[in-house]
């Protein structure tokens, strides 16, 4: 008969982990949703007419397999980002690509780095694959240690330009000082690039140990799509082509991304509108004197004072529940302590901006 | 000044491998495509429409995240194969489970096993794994060498049943007899299943090591969509959710799973018509004398004779290329040395199927 136990079958390191926790998805529309830094707009016309031709009269292409390279998706990534040939790739969401390059990149003898605070998936991903995870902070003023990541002895460094989740843009010579740098792979996580002023992208024909990372969620309104890129030097591209899924993009997506980059100017004209309106909430939140770090994303990381002034964990706590009773849904991380007195607003419409400022300025007068 | 040198950047096990190849995907629709298994008819009609559905007059919904947990195709599964809430997990392809077991279940200590042929993507799994895989090949006439698997030390069982490359469908008493003695997790990959006589999937009520895998490519039509699941007791569950993306799956294909699952009518109806064709065509094989694996599959693994009645690599590749030729594509796998005398014909429509049978026979007039 069988000995069998289900945590000494599982890796030891998965046995000791918890998945990531992403941010609350509610079921139901009636919600002010400005929790997970989605685009407030809808994707371009242009996407849904390239699905709704690829489902076709009766959806028959759909039986077969897409096209295992997404060749088309790699080809308009590189238009759009002024690439030849072969620099770029496409996967299932961009966290699809972060696995991929801890995957390949990493192990029990090369390990990964990154800023603290920066996405908190990285460290997730690391614990899967087993291998060492390098935390350096911020300096005082969310300034970067460059000296302490670049002797880090990592093989892999995760940067997260603008960062996640204070919003900081760093100019694009500090991803320049890394890839000359960094005696490794220097992969920079441009989620919310479409919101701040530039893109290392140009940069991968110059160094060919950086990785740039892109995702179709935050800056071209399809979150709901899973369509996420790297921009690499071939041989780069080579090394994750060997450890992806094979179909690892559905029809549907390949058509939507293809799409979505080819209209440049639907969403340039939605992002100076959230841009503005991210501008505006800084200045509400001056009006108020609640600390935030100066944005480049599409959501602001800010510190609630209550009406006598105070601020803390349990103060965000209970400004994040009074919005969330109103159906008003922000991001709070009462776990991580260099940020638990603070929340994450996304730029959402105008209209759904107006609701939250009036709900903060009664939550003043009533608390 | 850096040292970068991306092979030792890279871990030694990706650096020394090739990527899995998928078989052939055309991109124009003049061929008789017999090459990559899938369902020769659209999907149902209720799959169009719900995703037609969910896109909505402005696509407006693409913009969000979809439900991480997929919960609503979950309940899905559980429904269809009749089991308790907790038991169904969706992913992006039934190749993302497989590549999410190996990381939850191996390591440098914890192997995998197979039997040999099975599918190929197994072993390069493995291998970005880092993880030891043993084949262990059939006995003569496709028999299961139970012992020595049992035997084999390994963590994690990959079993095909239907087996592919030979489409040999096994009694659900050997999932049993696996579930009831190995020491580790059994993995019954059951790609194939709806065109054989039953599924095990009701044995993971039983069996709290067992996985029962599928995938909507083969049977509900939609490889193109990107769609697979186990099935397993609730704690397995959870460790598969550690480990996995935390979008996996795109809007569109959590809906596009649910309305398949909900058109057992449909299916049922368009699977009698593939296995008839299946029969047909061994009888075909049997007409010529030809050898052949008979299939409980959507497929059939047959060995081509030519004109003189001789077999072999030369007379498989012979016909793999004349059929080529004329815009029929079957699966040729010449690098593998068991099987690189046959040819893989997947069953299409009544149409294909003449076409494939005509060209066979004017390649025995012709050669």
């Amino acid at each position: 008969m069988r000995k069998f136990n289900l945590k000494n079958s599982t890796t030891a390191n998965v046995a000791s982990m918890s998945g990531y926790v992403p941010g609350e998805q509610p079921s139901t529309r009636a919600w002010v949703k400005l929790n997970t830094n989605e685009f407030p707009y809808p994707p371009s016309p242009k996407v849904r007419s390239a699905i709704i031709s690829e489902i076709g009269a009766d959806a028959s292409k759909l039986r077969l397999y897409p096209d295992p390279l997404s060749s088309s998706l790699r080809r308009a990534l590189e238009k759009r980002f002024g690439l030849p040939t072969g620099f770029g790739f496409a996967a299932n969401g961009s966290d699809d690509v972060l696995n991929l390059a801890v995957r390949a990149f990493t192990d029990s003898q090369k390990s990964a780095v990154s800023l603290d605070p920066s996405y908190s998936l990285y460290s997730v991903l690391a614990k899967i694959q087993n291998t060492k995870f390098i935390e350096i902070p911020f300096k005082r003023g969310m300034e970067i240690p460059f000296d302490d990541v670049i002797s880090s002895g990592a093989n892999l460094l995760f940067f997260t330009n603008p960062n996640a989740p204070t919003g900081i843009g760093f100019p694009i010579e500090a991803v320049e000082r890394f890839a000359k740098n960094f005696n490794g792979i220097v992969l920079v996580d441009e989620a919310y690039s479409p919101f701040s002023a530039f893109t290392a992208a140009p940069l991968v024909k110059k160094y060919d140990n950086l990785i740039v990372v892109g995702t179709s969620s935050k800056g071209w309104g399809l979150a709901g799509m899973r369509i996420g890129w790297a921009l690499a030097n071939p041989k780069i591209i080579d090394i994750l082509d060997r450890v992806r899924d094979s179909y690892n993009l559905d029809r549907l997506a390949q058509v939507a991304g293809i799409a979505a980059l080819d209209d440049e100017a639907y969403y340039a004209k939605m992002r100076v509108k959230i841009i503005s309106e991210r501008e505006a909430c800084q200045t509400f939140f001056d009006s108020l004197s609640w600390p935030y770090f100066k944005s480049s994303s599409n959501f602001i990381l800010f510190t609630p004072r209550d009406a006598g002034g105070k601020s803390g964990p349990k103060v965000a706590a209970n400004f994040f529940g009074y919005l969330r009773s109103r159906k008003i849904l922000l991001r709070y991380f009462p776990r991580e302590k260099s940020i638990n007195m603070s929340l994450r607003i996304s730029i959402g419409t105008h209209v759904q901006m107006e609701k939250f400022k009036k709900a903060a300025k009664a939550w003043l007068k009533e608390g």
